[in-house]
């Protein structure tokens, strides 16, 4: 079995992490979670959102989080922007690589960004050419890629399409989003072998949900197909909004733990990882959404 | 990908899963878990252990409960017999089936059961004699079989002669557990390809415990091996004993939603199955240790 010797974790937990989470949370222990995660040796972190505070809360302040961060070379701070506004609102606070997202299904499109799929790819070309005009390097999310929460399962074509105008728009790497964690291992392979026909699959990253159980099997099942970048949450910060009280993004440490232990290098330090999830749930006042986390923590 | 068309879930929520819950629970409650396992499709259930109630006072009461579930046809009832003392005590409860158990790891061995693993073998001949001369069937299990919490990693090599001494021995089909849940996918695959070749592939079960977050996963990696048979505790019962408040035995949920997904058979019935986990944590007045139980419960 071929499986890539090196794995790139996309670290999103400050952003699609913390923007679930229901308690506030102050710009200082956002910060101090970022450099904890910078500690830890993630090489990609989602730092923040520009979208507007009445939206997402919990994502105020991701400019003065910019701020005072303390960026370490080779690391990459990212920020998502929705729209035009959005983006130069990073570019402002000194942003150097965005994320945009779109939708596969239309229903989710509508009810979660008000806009149909095409209107939503539409918004992202004043984006993408500001960007390429600055330099600024960006990264496309799909959401719902194998299961929506109004229209059920999603043709993988239709990943595709997205995928497609996402690439073709100047996304350097596409993130596939299991948004509902309703997917499993053999829809999740077929899904990379749709979409690899229209972006190179070196381009494409998995992006999973533990709200049944499934990530880390989707991902390896992903690392069978030759995906070998991912997105995770440290201590599983997000929850899943469409199912209260049900797991969201799959934690960072459990992937890790996959990952070490089929003898992929990451870079990542477990431990350091570990602390860092712990600090900011004791800051959060709620448990600790990594397994690998709990049994360490637990067997102390 | 080949993956089993068929798979047999091995249902051990009223035996290994009770039998490390801290609560009291009465012989009436352990009766409906099993009659409600039995309705939800389960073709076999363990239903209890007949083992000293000074060491597992869980377990004390088997033979009633074996006398008040409604046994029904073509679902097996099992109960653990550690040597020929319980055995004679399983027969006298009409059990047509047992297990035995052995560990893989010496530390274990000793810490666990008081004695060297050859030890525990030896006592399980007059026990399987006792088993032939009645017609009773005898399960192996073997523990520790990726990694020990007293030893570290456990070589397959080890596991495959214990297996073996099983196999020879009469056990019709010999389960590997992963007892603190640490292994991972590559190392399951290597485990049953080294088992196998001492004993037949369609012989042989996995058991796995998720306290890593790992066992789907496995038992993904352990399907693209042939496995066909996986021992799985209903809403995670079970908690493990080796890393206090962590995640022990896979939720039998989890597993079947991960087969449902691949498109294999397995004859149980969700929604019962679900119904069951939840009936038996409201009895325990403990949280449900399936993600997809919650989820679907959160959802509703």
């Amino acid at each position: 079995m071929n499986l890539p010797k090196q794995v790139r974790l996309v670290e999103v937990g400050p952003r699609d992490g913390l923007q679930n989470e229901k308690q506030p949370i102050s710009v200082a222990d956002k910060v101090r979670l970022v450099d904890d995660l910078s500690a830890a040796g993630l090489g990609y972190i989602e730092v923040g959102s520009f979208v507007s505070p009445k939206w997402v809360p919990q994502m105020a302040g991701s400019a003065e989080v910019f701020a005072q961060i303390q960026q370490q070379p080779g690391i990459t701070y990212a920020a998502l922007a929705p729209n035009l506004r959005g983006f130069e609102a990073a570019l402002e606070a000194g942003v150097k690589e965005v994320a945009v997202f779109a939708a596969a299904s239309e229903a989710f499109s509508q009810k979660n960004i008000n806009c149909s799929i095409a209107e939503s790819l539409e918004r992202f070309v004043p984006l993408m050419d500001a960007a390429k005009q600055h330099g600024v390097r960006v990264r496309g999310y799909v959401s719902c890629v194998l299961s929506c929460p109004y229209d059920g399962s999603v043709p993988p074509e239709q990943v595709a399409s997205v995928a497609r105008e996402l690439y073709k728009m100047g996304c350097y790497e596409v993130s596939l989003g299991d948004t509902i964690g309703a997917g499993t291992a053999g829809a999740t392979r077929h899904l990379f072998n749709v979409v690899g026909r229209e972006v190179p699959r070196n381009l494409l990253a998995g992006h999973f949900h533990d709200t049944y159980g499934q990530a880390l099997t989707n991902i390896y099942a992903s690392l069978q197909e030759g995906i070998n970048v991912f997105d995770s949450s440290v201590a599983g910060l997000g929850g899943c909004p469409y199912a209260k009280g049900a797991t969201g993004n799959v934690a960072t440490e459990d992937v890790l733990y996959l990952l070490n232990g089929l003898g992929i290098a990451t870079g990542i330090d477990m431990d350091k990882l570990i602390d860092a999830g712990q600090r900011i749930c004791t800051v959060l006042d709620k448990a600790n959404g990594s397994r690998v986390a709990r049994a360490k923590l637990a067997s102390q």
